[in-house]
């Protein structure tokens, strides 16, 4: 029998394989990557930026969103998160002296985020474009780049650009504080343990066949996560996914939680999850049904979920916990007999202005 | 028969009463609270602050968002929106020298919140709090206050006092540029002509009595309407009202657009509406049904419709596009049987951490 260049037609196949390949992304990021990101991260401290924007779209801008928790965290500055609307609809040309200007792009050929990117330049940001795709228009736009090492990304679900991305950010501020990226090396081995539950994430994506709406919910730095989960489940199977951080769902959409809506948390070590925590009990007397990707002792608390292994650090926990959700996503889509590989209504570059 | 305090006893009377009385508090704003502001504009001038951080939470982190592009727009100075977390579950201490920091709420009572002020304050930022409760731990936290003149908001559904927030934004930054308020002065009759297209929002509630999910969308400045009335849908009618940004739409959230479930858009007059134009094609082409809150074109082309009055200002749009979107979440949940005016697991003040 022939095989094509695709590994397998199977649907899903690209996504699926592109999930499986994370940790050696991370370890090739980690291996042949950090003197790129510590002559970039000298380059900027040169600069002595004040304030940070970071602007992207889509799976990009959740990585932007942690980074911003990372930036205020590691570096002591404030960031805020850029709307290209405000360039490329409204004309606006801030003065953006001090500023660091951030664009986090898979392709780079957004054209919103390329204006954006230029604009700030001409109004005196130092701009930074951290791409997949080496010479694109973003790149050509701003004054430094930064590639992400994570080979041509073929699935139209972004997944491993968007580990490779979170990695890339958290490396680049770290080395700005004097880090040596210590921290990450158990990754890829941290990763690789995830995926290995992979099977049991295909037998919990039976329970969701049928759901037409989800909730995901996270705090602090399993914010993006929880974002990021519910734009891949949109994205691959169509269903109407919600994020909310913890506390913004007390703010109103608690109301519509109840018995028949899944709720999805993402509950990790440390502070963010601390802080999730008091949520857990109000979702239960809801009657919510509660998937939880996390601790083992709160896995142990909800409905279903899958337990992380120990010890991943707190700041790189968003790496491994959006695996189980990137494997639910696929699985349900390929339940419902949609190709998680062919979104209808998108290509794999966006252009929007 | 007997009246008591309460206007009405009927479901949602609090919510209905709320969002009639509208154009009073603008007026009331306009008429009472210009020397207030002008006073809180030069405040802020003497700083000269290089750029402004936005707290909020819920419906107010709507007019948080809505002021960060007023902010790039009228002022030419970055704006972004804080994360209450990085602070309080974090306990980030970011350099805020040349930092307004404004945190708006209608209670004044999040404890977040407050605990963001007070350290954004010790940390450098000068502080604003802009609340409806004169004397909260809020304005407390605060250097500067200013107040809404909404008075007491008694629904939990916030109406009022979200476009008293809106407006007292506009009217901050507008003075702070030289402006004297000229543009809002009709803003109370324009206020009073869409309230009279009520029985017509009525009318279309019942199409969406058994809907289960929603799609909102707008662009630009009309963004923050898609996303406040996405959170009325889903704080009153219990459906899963999702909002995008126009361009957010299309990096994603476009795969589930069909035609079982209704897009609900915001297309006014000016940039944002014409930036949103080329998505609607794609959803007629989605097969969605769409009902469009704008311009009379723009409701011409659409399935059903709300028209706005023609001359209301660009910037004050997002003051009149609400109104049919309260409207509706008022009408849903009336239709449904479920009062608006007490939501399941919510209260009027959120107490979040």
């Amino acid at each position: 029998m022939a095989t094509s260049d695709d590994s397998s037609t199977a649907i899903g196949a690209l996504m699926a394989a592109e999930v499986d390949e994370q940790p050696a992304v991370w370890a090739e990021i980690l291996d042949n990557g950090m003197s790129e990101i510590a002559a970039i991260a000298a380059a900027i401290e040169a600069r002595q930026p004040r304030f940070v924007m970071l602007v992207a779209r889509g799976t990009s801008d959740h990585a932007a969103l942690y980074a911003k928790y990372l930036v205020e965290m590691l570096l002591g500055l404030p960031a805020g998160l850029a709307s290209p609307s405000s360039v490329t609809v409204y004309g606006t040309r801030p003065d953006l002296r001090d500023v660091l200007l951030v664009g986090i792009s898979q392709s780079g050929g957004s054209t919103d985020l390329v204006t954006t990117m230029a604009v700030g330049r001409a109004q005196g940001a130092l701009t930074l474009a951290i791409t997949n795709s080496p010479g694109s228009a973003l790149d050509a736009a701003a004054e430094l780049n930064l590639s992400l090492h994570a080979g041509t990304e073929r699935a139209v679900a972004a997944t491993k650009s968007y580990t490779a991305q979170l990695l890339t950010l958290y490396l680049l501020l770290d080395r700005m504080r004097g880090g040596d990226g210590a921290e990450a090396r158990e990754l890829p081995a941290l990763g690789g343990e995830v995926l290995g539950a992979g099977l049991r994430v295909r037998d919990l994506a039976a329970r969701y066949r049928f759901a037409q709406r989800l909730v995901v919910t996270g705090r602090g730095l399993s914010y993006p996560t929880a974002r990021e989960a519910a734009l891949k489940l949109m994205e691959t199977s169509y269903v109407a996914a919600q994020a909310f951080s913890g506390a913004d769902l007390l703010h109103g959409p608690m109301a519509m939680v109840d018995a028949q809506i899944p709720v999805l948390i993402v509950l990790s070590e440390g502070a963010g999850g601390r802080a999730l925590a008091p949520v857990v009990p109000r979702l239960h007397e809801a009657g919510a049904d509660v998937m939880c990707v996390g601790t083992s002792q709160a896995v142990a608390a909800a409905t279903v979920g899958i337990a992380l292994p120990a010890g991943v650090p707190e700041l790189l926990s968003p790496l491994v916990e959006i695996i189980p959700f990137q494997q639910l996503a696929l699985h349900i889509a390929v339940a419902r007999g949609v190709d998680p590989d062919a979104p209808r209504g998108l290509q794999k570059v966006t252009r929007t202005v």
